[in-house]
């Protein structure tokens, strides 16, 4: 079991300098995310994108955030639970919190911090019928591992970013790519679309427009894909593996249950600390809500600022709190 | 007269990045500070130590940050009105506001944000016989040319980095400087000390320890500088100028003059927006006061994004506000 002061739910910009702001009044903090890196919507979502509001950076690319943010807090030797998504959240009998993961990791804390965005990301999953049938079976919604698709027929589904990226790169990989998309223009980079009709008109992909996956067949593991098209004829393509990619849809989740006051997916908050209603559980960043919020970065900064005060005299209650400006006094590494 | 959208109070970190946020919604702003240049405690006090609370810089030096910040805001073309003390705040009967300065400027707003820090910072004054009579006549608090003390005989009085760092520079300018201190061991950086005492022991300088200047004499012009030592014997030191360096001591000055809720020299704000109880009027930064309140820069930077979104219905009540990340619409110059 692992044992700290405060767990961090969601490993975002947000949750990353809690670290920080914990760490300059001495407690250790141990974050938890359900993606497999830190950095949240921005090193999963658009990692290159830049970003133009934080203070003091003109511009910043979203992953160099994530990654300053990373030696920012390095001093503190935060713990890192990542790729497992927090399931179970108790209070103990000594006043401790116990968090559970899908993994059976435990996590015992003296405070608890939720600091995860717009919650969970789960894919968002098309109408096709037998596709919970076949997940695991050939049914994949995110490109993990690409050699896992070498010499297999795949079908790709989707306009945007992602289906373009992904249907470029495996073009060179697997035995034979298809893409299906409902519409005939992309949303995703001119220059990605561009090169996904070249490769359809030299015959390395097949592009099939205005059409879209609705059935899938096979004993045990996938093997056919059926498509309907504008003209309302299906066609049947064999495949080993279909790979919908329609983008990430945010959940609340587990965190639902725990006795939280919600408003419209968002956790009500004490502006004077960001604690929620329950004692020793606070929550920062876009998953918070009070009057005149603001879902931007540099809000979540502010939160974790005075939240660390307020989970200081929680977590420490017989110490006392000494404000310091880092100017002053440097940051002191934690043990 | 200067005619703007937002008057901002205070050249500071906090008071530069409401120029950015502001400007994100279309609103000019005008920046106006009793300091000669921006940035506010950070460029007059502190300007080369590190600040290592900036969410995104593990480690970034005072200037380097207001730089940083210039930058930033300058696509959104703010004016600035630097080196002049707001004296009075009136609103005409249109609704606008209007400032004046100690110089006679005047700029009328539609909304009035202060960012003013600690208030205006006066030098701190020690307790010297006839001091205010020399003012200006040989006694200044703070070294702006160091040539004008060249070949001049200069006392100097203080036991900190100022009076440490400015006997080091003006012993090579001036005549003879003298170094006047009331303890025997000083609070600046232990380099200096040191570089003081080796300048002193080859008579470079001379210093005066466990001693205070009690007295100043002349006719017109400073001429004559009485000491005071352990001892209790007076001597007196012919003196072109005498210059004490006790840090600065801030003020709220006129501020307080203009009907605001203030509470222990802080200006009493709601957290929705940073609004004070007159309507539009904002105080975002050190200067403002709510419960949880943590005078940090990032702090600053959070309530002046919240404000920005008040000012814009204050401001512009017909218009419709639309949210915008920056990560997805990038920002666009004011013309």
């Amino acid at each position: 079991m692992i044992t700290t002061d405060i767990a961090i739910i969601g490993a975002g910009p947000t949750g990353m300098f809690a670290v920080f702001e914990a760490g300059l009044l001495k407690m250790h903090c141990h974050l938890i995310d359900s993606l497999p890196q830190t950095g949240g919507q921005l090193s999963e979502i658009y990692p290159q994108k830049p970003i133009y509001d934080i203070p003091g950076y003109p511009a910043i690319n979203a992953q160099e955030l994530v990654d300053k943010l990373e030696e920012q807090i390095a001093p503190f030797h935060p713990g890192y639970t990542l790729g497992e998504r927090v399931e179970t959240l108790k209070k103990q009998g000594d006043g401790t919190w116990l968090i559970g993961t899908n993994e059976g990791t435990e996590i015992s804390c003296k405070a608890v911090v939720i600091a995860g965005g717009l919650g969970c990301f789960e894919p968002r999953k098309p109408e096709v019928d037998r596709l919970a049938e076949f997940e695991g079976k050939g049914v994949m919604y995110a490109v993990r591992n690409p050699e896992a698709f070498r010499d297999r027929e795949i079908v790709i589904a989707g306009g945007g970013d992602s289906a373009l990226d992904w249907t470029i790169f495996l073009a060179n990989v697997a035995k034979k790519v298809t893409l299906v998309h409902r519409g005939d223009t992309f949303r995703g980079a001119p220059d990605a679309a561009e090169k996904v009709a070249e490769l359809a008109k030299i015959g390395a992909i097949d592009l099939v427009l205005k059409s879209r996956v609705v059935a899938l067949d096979g004993t045990g593991h996938l093997e056919q894909v059926s498509i309907i098209g504008a003209d309302n004829q299906t066609r049947h393509l064999p495949a080993d593996n279909f790979i919908p990619l329609f983008g990430l849809s945010p959940k609340l989740g587990p965190i639902e249950n725990w006795g939280l006051n919600i408003d419209k997916s968002a956790i009500e908050v004490n502006t004077m600390d960001y604690s929620t209603n329950v004692e020793g559980i606070y929550a920062i960043g876009d998953i918070n809500t009070y009057p005149g919020k603001l879902k931007l970065i540099l809000c979540g900064f502010h939160e974790a600022a005075l939240m660390a005060q307020s989970a200081f005299k929680y977590v420490y209650p017989d110490q006392r709190l000494t404000f310091k400006y880092t100017t002053v006094y440097g940051i002191t590494e934690l043990a």
